[in-house]
């Protein structure tokens, strides 16, 4: 444990703290969306939060970067990390590292990658479901055009969005809105990709499951072996019987 | 058969007549929605024996969680039907455990599981097709912007939604609406999972029905320990031969 | 061949004209429909040739049920083949089966039944993609409200169908329009399950191709049984050597 | 390295450039569709670089034609080089060979076609939104009740049609538009099935990775082949052994 590098101390440190401060932006980005009437106080309390919590994430971000010895390795090695302080609102997917953890445990080491990839799928699935939502909303509300303006309709068209329905009662008409709708619109695929991949996948270890004949041939080599040995002592056996009487007719000839 | 506790013994009895009243549960919500113009009278008795249905369902949950010993483990255990009491329209689902089981009739131990999640998956779709289509209309139909106002625009609307084509010519303006139609949506998603994973797997059973090899390589090796077990007695007989004699030669030696 | 039934010499011989009535059904099926200002003689002549075309299918069936021994078991496993005298558009499915078969010729024989499914999905979408745009057509021009009025659109419309795009510009507005758009829609789910199942299954093949392991397994074992084989050789010729010796050394004793 | 045909080597040296060129006309098709108020000069220019490039894979073609020596075969294996001759914006698919290459550099063989696969679809998917945006521009743009006007549009409607979510809010009304929105389409269901299937053949693959079983088997019958060969060896010096004093006994007794 002592030999703990400083950079990995930090981290452990401030895991939970880093946690609690993610869920806190995403709180203070969604309040002054999901309420358009909210008073000035809260939304400028809000936009306090989200530079402080910013500021945070910045800082955590430069404190790593200076314990760390070789930097050029790190920037490389956790540019997600960069992304996440150039834009906070990808700090929530900390909580999916944590669940794809909790989900782990318990399961076989097979199963691991399989679980990992439907959780951050599942996951960001979600987030976008939420935040996409959010984020459409903010920027169509104002559009000239736009005919998403409540939140209603907003979590109402991402659903049509990321199940690749598309009534088109609902589309976004802005660049910003319409980015974020092809995020959903890929990110529905990938889960469709997902969703059948585990079923398959389950359909198709249910045939392994009953390849008993794998292991029974394994025990058949081995019951195999355990023969060819007890034979093998016994030859040796043999072998003594009769080179021993041997040197004794030899002896007899003398 | 003696050791069958209470609890058993009322199921198995109450499951055929709670099946029936399921029916007619089903049956009861329709037929308002459907015939829009009925008589008071009608919609008195279909809502009268909604409330009966609901009554007996309700009673015997009561009367199976007195049955039972461990009442906790009976509650966490068949959270289902605690569901099912408080949302009867979801009692028809006991109709696909007993053709879950009628499909399985036959079949080999290890398609159980594929056959029965297809089951469940094609018998909630078309559930979700039939009863998503009453419920979208009955709420629909009185919404003011509403545009899903006959049987044949839900059901349409429906399959437009499950498949995941969704025109746009009818969509749900209201809430509850929304929320059925996103049941819809998902639903549409697992099937296509279940239809896609189906075929794959059965394409990549085929490859292993061929894997004949598997099969000569244990007869090989069974042939093999044959050899060795016939070999062992040779050796066995030899050593007998070989050691009987040598004893006379060393006492010829005598 | 001798001893081919009556009815399998009926069904040789006719399949060939079958086939070509089959084809010339479609064609007096779409003619009328695409030429929508057709002379009235060629409106005549393609509503004859249905009709002669329909009596010499419904000839056949009741040629090949009279020729069969077992009537009952007939009806019951060609049920198809009613089905499409009932609704002769079906018979260009003849088509399928020609081409599954010349599809299959030269492949191995595990590839079969994933060749045969993905011929006939295939071959089903092209179909119901030529006809439903057809059928679709000849309802949906003569609808007050309808909105597929050309052929282009049509066709247009089932594409945008099967592939569960759905811009909605065109939508069915009659009853057998929409059962023939839910025929697409389904058709459209199957191809995708078809297309994913093909790639996944080649995915998966490829590993098990270089499973040369499982091989030299095999040859492994038979080089072994081979050595044992020699090693029995040895003993049975050591055995010799020692019992003949053996009665020897008792005549000396002797 | 002398023995590269004239072919070979007109290929190997022609590669680059060819490649160069395929991305100028890509642009030279691009830049005018998507700044509609080009100058005159830009315009001319850019079409003149069209047709100079498109002599220049012309001259390739007829080139290396005349450098083989079986025309025959040449003209039909390399149909896919006549129609980039004919539609000259399959040209950058050449950029996909290189692609593709580059992917399967340090990967395991049984990975190549997988990867080949992934990286063909994806590559076809990303030049399907680029081009068929610019074509349906170009097309839509001047059509009377074209709704597609603006390159954001176009991207837009490309994104909305290849995932298949189908808004309804652009669509193409012209013929050439609504073939390349079927190109579109199309490419969108290969894609889903290429990311479903890639998931599902990992997932699977992880599977058999953990069949350390098949391995132990193999060890376990080499393991026994060493013992069987022991065994000989020692059973021969037995033999030996056996078979040497016999005769020394035998002259004793003489």
């Amino acid at each position: 444990m002592k030999e703990l590098s400083a950079q990995a101390r930090w981290e452990t440190r401030t895991q939970r703290p880093l946690l609690v401060l993610a869920v806190l932006f995403a709180l203070a980005y969604a309040v002054p969306i999901v309420d358009s009437a909210a008073s000035r106080l809260l939304t400028v309390a809000c936009t306090a939060t989200e530079w402080v919590v910013w500021g945070a994430f910045a800082a955590d971000y430069v404190v790593r970067l200076s314990l760390t010895r070789r930097r050029g390795a790190f920037v490389r090695t956790h540019w997600m990390d960069l992304c996440a302080v150039v834009l906070p609102l990808l700090q929530p997917l900390r909580l999916l590292r944590l669940v794809a953890t909790l989900m782990l445990v318990g399961r076989r080491a097979r199963m691991a990658s399989q679980i990992r990839l439907t959780t951050y799928v599942a996951g960001s699935v979600v987030g976008l479901l939420m935040f996409g939502s959010l984020a459409v909303l903010s920027v169509e509300r104002d559009s000239p055009n736009g005919n998403i303006r409540t939140l209603g309709d907003a979590v109402w068209w991402s659903f049509t969005t990321m199940t690749t329905v598309g009534y088109g009662d609902h589309a976004p008409t802005t660049g910003l809105g319409r980015v974020l709708a092809v995020g959903l619109m890929l990110s529905g695929i990938a889960l469709l990709g997902v969703v059948t991949a585990n079923i398959a996948a389950w359909f198709i270890a249910r045939f392994e499951k009953d390849d008993v004949e794998e292991r029974r041939q394994t025990q058949a080599i081995e019951a195999l072996t355990e023969e060819v040995r007890a034979l093998r002592a016994e030859v040796a056996a043999l072998s003594g019987a009769v080179a021993v009487p041997e040197p004794a007719g030899e002896d007899r000839v003398l």
